[in-house]
C-alpha cells in the first residue's frame, strides 16, 4: 500500500493527507514525551491502545451531540478525521488538584477542587504551552468570545460525560485536556469540534480504590507499569483489542 | 512622638495601626525588593517620592469617583488610609508587552498590544504570584463574579485615566498593578475600593520621546539612575517635595 503524504509529526502522532479533501489520517505512535519534549520515551503498544480509546471516546460523545473531527478507525494505529483549522488553545479541564495547578497554586495534589475549573493554554511547544486567560484568547485573536462560549459548554459537557463513563469503571477523572478545531461548511459557516484524541496521554485518571495512577504521570514520573496502565483503562472501556499482545502489532493491519 | 503599633511589614512599606478604628497608617520606605524577594537593595528616597506621587493619583482618581482607600498623607513617609479587607488578588493592566507577559507569550518586549489586557495573579509571595484567571479567582472564592465586574470596570477605567496623565508629561504607562480591598459600611453593604499605592514601584513608564525606562525596572535591571528616573516621575507629576534633597528627609516630619 503506497504511503500517503505526510503533512506533520507531532510528539505522538503522524498526520497524512486523507483519502478525500477534507479529510486527514492520524496514526498514532508509541512516542512519549513529557515536560515539554525535556523526557522522551517509548509506551509500547500505546497508539494501538489510544487509537482505539479515543475512537471509542468520541464515538460516545458524538452520540450525546457533541461534534468531533472523528470519522472512522482504520486500523490498528491510524484513524480518519475532518481536516480542521487548528486553534492554538488547549483546554483543560479539573476536578481534583493535580500537576502543573497543584504546584502553581501550592494546593496538594489530590485535593477535590470546589467545582470544575477550566484552563486555557497557549498551544506553543517553544514557550512550553503557558496558562493564558480569555483577555489573552479575544485581545489576540486566537479565538472569538463566542467560540470561548463554545469550548466551555462543551468541554463541561465532555466532563459530566468522561466523569461518568469513567466512574461506571472504578476510574475518577481528575482532569483532561482537549483541544478544538473550526470547520467551514459549504454555506461559509463555521463550527467548532472537539479534535485531537481523548486518551491516558491528555488525561489524568486514579483508580477509584487504590488511588493508582493510571495515564502518562506513570511515564512522567518514572512509576513504571506504563503499558499496563493503559492496557488497563482499553481493557475496562471494553476496547482491548482482541487477545492482545499489542506489542506486535503492525500499524497497517487491522 | 510615641510609635503606633506595628501590624505587618510588607517589602517596601510598613502598616500601622491608624489613630481611629478602622484606619492604618502605611509608612512607605525606601527597600526595593525583585524577582519574588530574590534581588533586595535601597531606592533611596523612594519612600518618599512614592508617598506623593501615591496620594497624587489617589486623588485625583477620587476626584473621578473611583473609590479608594486613602485619606490623606501624613508626612514625608506616611499616608492614611482606610483599614479594607484584602482580596488575594492582583489586578494587572496592559497596554504594551513588556516584563512577565513578553517573556510568557514570546512576545518582544515594546510590542503595543491589539487593546487592553487585564491579567490577574494570585497573591503569594511563596508561590511568586502566579497567574490566575476568573475560573481560579471564582472556583476558591477569593471574589465574586460581582467583585471581578467591578475590577474589570474600575481597572480599565484607572488604565484610561493614568495613560491621559501620563501622555501629558511625556510618559507612556506601558502597565501597572492594583490591588482591591473590601470595606463594609455600617449597614453591612460591601464596597470595593482601591487599596496599595500607585507608584513607579507597580508601573512601567518609558519617556515617549527617548523610550527611557522610568521606573522599578531600572532596579530590576540594574540599569542605574534609579532615584533619578523616580524623581523625574515626581517632577513631572508636579509633586516632588519643595527643594527637595529626599535623601536626608526624615520619616516623621512633615
Amino acid at each position: 500500500m503506497a504511503r500517503r503524504r505526510q503533512l506533520y509529526e507531532g510528539k505522538a502522532k503522524v498526520i497524512f493527507e486523507g483519502p478525500e479533501p477534507g479529510t486527514l489520517v492520524c496514526y498514532f505512535k508509541d512516542d512519549a514525551t513529557a515536560f515539554n519534549n525535556q523526557k522522551k520515551g517509548t509506551i509500547t503498544g500505546k497508539g494501538v491502545l489510544n487509537n482505539r480509546i479515543s475512537e471509542f471516546l468520541m464515538l460516545r460523545l458524538q452520540d450525546l451531540g457533541i461534534p468531533t473531527h472523528f470519522l472512522r478507525r482504520l486500523n490498528m494505529r491510524e484513524q480518519l478525521v475532518r481536516e480542521v483549522e487548528i486553534i492554538p488553545v488547549e483546554v483543560i479541564v479539573r476536578n481534583v488538584a493535580a500537576g502543573s495547578m497543584a504546584k502553581r497554586l501550592g494546593i496538594p495534589e489530590g485535593t477535590p477542587l470546589p467545582r470544575s475549573i477550566v484552563e486555557y493554554c497557549y498551544k506553543s511547544d517553544e514557550l512550553g504551552d503557558p496558562l493564558i486567560s480569555e483577555e489573552h484568547i479575544t485581545a489576540f485573536g486566537w479565538a472569538s468570545p463566542q467560540d470561548i462560549d463554545d469550548f466551555l459548554a462543551m468541554s463541561l459537557r465532555v466532563n459530566d460525560f468522561l466523569s461518568g463513563i469513567f466512574l461506571g469503571i472504578g476510574i475518577k477523572l481528575v482532569d483532561f485536556k482537549l483541544e478544538f478545531g473550526r470547520i467551514y461548511d459549504e454555506n461559509g459557516d463555521v463550527r467548532i469540534v472537539l479534535a485531537d484524541e481523548l486518551s491516558p496521554d491528555n488525561m489524568r485518571l486514579w483508580d477509584v480504590n487504590t488511588g493508582e495512577k493510571m495515564d502518562k504521570d506513570r511515564f512522567r514520573r518514572d512509576m513504571g507499569n506504563v503499558e499496563e496502565a493503559y492496557r488497563e483503562v482499553a481493557r475496562r472501556l471494553g476496547v482491548l483489542p482482541e487477545g492482545a499482545n499489542v506489542e506486535a502489532i503492525d500499524g497497517e493491519s487491522n
